[in-house]
């Protein structure tokens, strides 16, 4: 699908929600609808025309013309209020929707002034966040390069022998980040977790001079960024010897990890997911610790539409970007999370690409 | 200065301003007035009480009583909605100030709700950040920290030949982000800038897999963060040979930075210091080659306030961190930009503290 195919659709949800037009501000949503990466812009697309509107300021003029060559550019700081200002004088825009979950109550105040009594502004919060639930094939593409890029800076890690007693926790999360971009990624997609023995038993944690141990669990959270698209994975290694407690947390998660990725269907319920993968873990008497959601989408968001978790409403969608990634916390002792980033098949007979292929079976270091 | 002692210094403006309370919403704020670095939270601080009430959620029970000792330590996901229903449920509290410049329209709906009839909602809008644009001595010390890593990993990166012909701006990212990590940053501060020769033109450039060549500008502008605190720096180094069209722009790059840095002083005004430094660019007919402003305060966030632009309101204040960063850019040519963080001294006889010590002179590799 092409960026003005992406528009279409969206021009297609407009007219059916009787807007005239709709003020893109979360830059995200701007970068996916037009191109354009910079700082400081908005973007106005219209019902009725297919050109749209992209204001930014003096420093990106060049970049927005390369970027966005189909859009009509104007240079103007206040990007907002000036797009809403502009449709507001055109005489054909009465109802404009805006961006009500990102735009600021300031943000507001300079819109409706910028409206005057000409046209009205209407909330349209998540319209374009819904339609990139569903990843097209060029979006599917760089997924999956963001995935090669952290599977095989992994395998190098743990080939050159970076995993082993006596290295820091930020040794190992310098190596791999560095290894991503050796790969090709533009960085990492967020702030690699690196955590220790008892450390691997705080769900998000941040990588520090902790001293890998013989026995520790290892629990690496990580992924790369590849032209704005997010990868996401996490393996847990054991450092020899193994205990017995060990393996069992690692069995029972590898099998609540099998059993999400087998629920990801298109039309199944996100909370039955959620449920498919809790339940191994809660039948073997550990709810209590696996304290967070299943997983969540992914794309040009680390974390985006749809949530995984148990009071999710809604349903999978065919071609949504998702993690699938419980997790056992053992506090004071270890934990142990497993992770895929995966692409819901087109019908419920199809399994799920899976685009994180480094492998998930125990591995003793 | 203490946390507590911030509090203090925000209780002030709070009785000033005649709010019984501030709903502190942006997470940064959160950290600069509680300690805690959690990615949901809110912080309800009260005219009349102490004790703050941090409200987050069951991921972060155990870091918030850590980071946050002296708060009260409420879990719950809906943080600002629950924060604002308590102070309306205390009856003490009747006008609450909250953030208008971050809450989002359709988070100020949950607020209003959450107030009901009980307590009025007061924009307070950047009440947080003016208190942070002056930097107390635990502040300083660590942009010193962080100043320091970047200097020290330049330092080694040009003394390992890590800029010389045949080498892309990606190698060299890659090596300068590396180098911070192994001199204490916690990471980069922001997307490091490497921009070798035409790319030096361009002021904000992403690098690419272009090569290193015998008479190039390579401009780097890159930092570290420490403990979360920023450090920014741009040096500009010059492959041999240099042409004389160089050596007439880093000159004059060097001298309009000087003037900006001599420039700062408390109650000078912003667009005064952004003058002297662009006088001297101007002067010599450059002025459309500079087309940003001089400088922004730094700290918690790598752009606060103060900026330094022409038409900047306000004075410098007496130990504010700020960058000066001036730059001259020919299209398709090259360009230079030298800039420096400093902390502004506590009168106007004082010289600031340079924190990036990183030499300017000319540097022809």
């Amino acid at each position: 699908m092409t960026i003005s195919q992406r528009r279409d659709r969206l021009r297609q949800r407009l007219a059916a929600a009787e807007l005239d037009a709709l003020l893109v501000s979360n830059l995200v949503n701007v970068r996916y609808l037009s191109g354009f990466t910079g700082s400081n812009a908005a973007l106005l697309i219209l019902a009725e025309d297919e050109t749209p509107v992209l204001a930014t300021d003096g420093r990106y003029r060049t970049q927005a013309a390369q970027q966005a060559p189909d859009a009509e550019v104007v240079i103007e700081r206040a990007c907002g209020p000036h797009l809403v200002g502009r449709a507001a004088e055109s005489g054909t825009v009465r109802t404009v929707g805006f961006e009500s979950h990102v735009v600021t109550v300031d943000g507001f105040t300079a819109l409706t002034r910028a409206a005057g009594e000409r046209c009205e502004l209407v909330s349209a919060a998540g319209m374009v966040e819904s339609l990139r639930e569903v990843k097209d094939a060029g979006e599917i593409a760089l997924l999956r390069l963001a995935c090669e890029a952290a599977d095989a800076a992994l395998k190098d890690l743990v080939e050159q022998g970076g995993l082993r007693p006596g290295r820091t926790e930020k040794d190992v999360r310098r190596d791999l980040e560095a290894l991503m971009l050796d790969h090709g990624a533009d960085g990492a997609s967020f702030e690699t977790i690196v955590a220790t023995g008892p450390n691997s038993a705080i769900p998000h944690h941040r990588p520090t001079d902790a001293v890998l141990a013989a026995g520790d669990f290892v629990k690496i959270d990580f992924g790369a960024l590849v032209c704005g698209y997010h990868s996401d994975m996490t393996r847990t290694f054991v450092l020899s010897p193994i205990a017995q407690w060990q393996h069992d947390i690692y069995d029972l998660v590898l099998a609540a990890q099998r059993a999400g990725r087998e629920a990801l269907a298109p039309g199944v319920a996100l909370s039955a997911v959620d449920a498919a993968s809790r339940s191994v873990i809660s039948d073997a008497g550990y709810a209590e610790n696996f304290g967070h959601g299943l997983g969540h989408g992914v794309g040009l968001q680390i974390h985006e539409a749809p949530g995984i978790n148990a009071s999710a409403a809604g349903t999978l969608l065919a071609g949504s970007a998702v993690t699938v990634e419980p997790g056992v916390y053992l506090p004071d002792r270890g934990g142990v999370r497993i992770e895929d980033t995966l692409v819901v098949g087109s019908d419920s007979h199809k399994t799920p690409a899976l685009l994180t292929r480094f492998p998930k079976e125990l591995a003793i270091l």
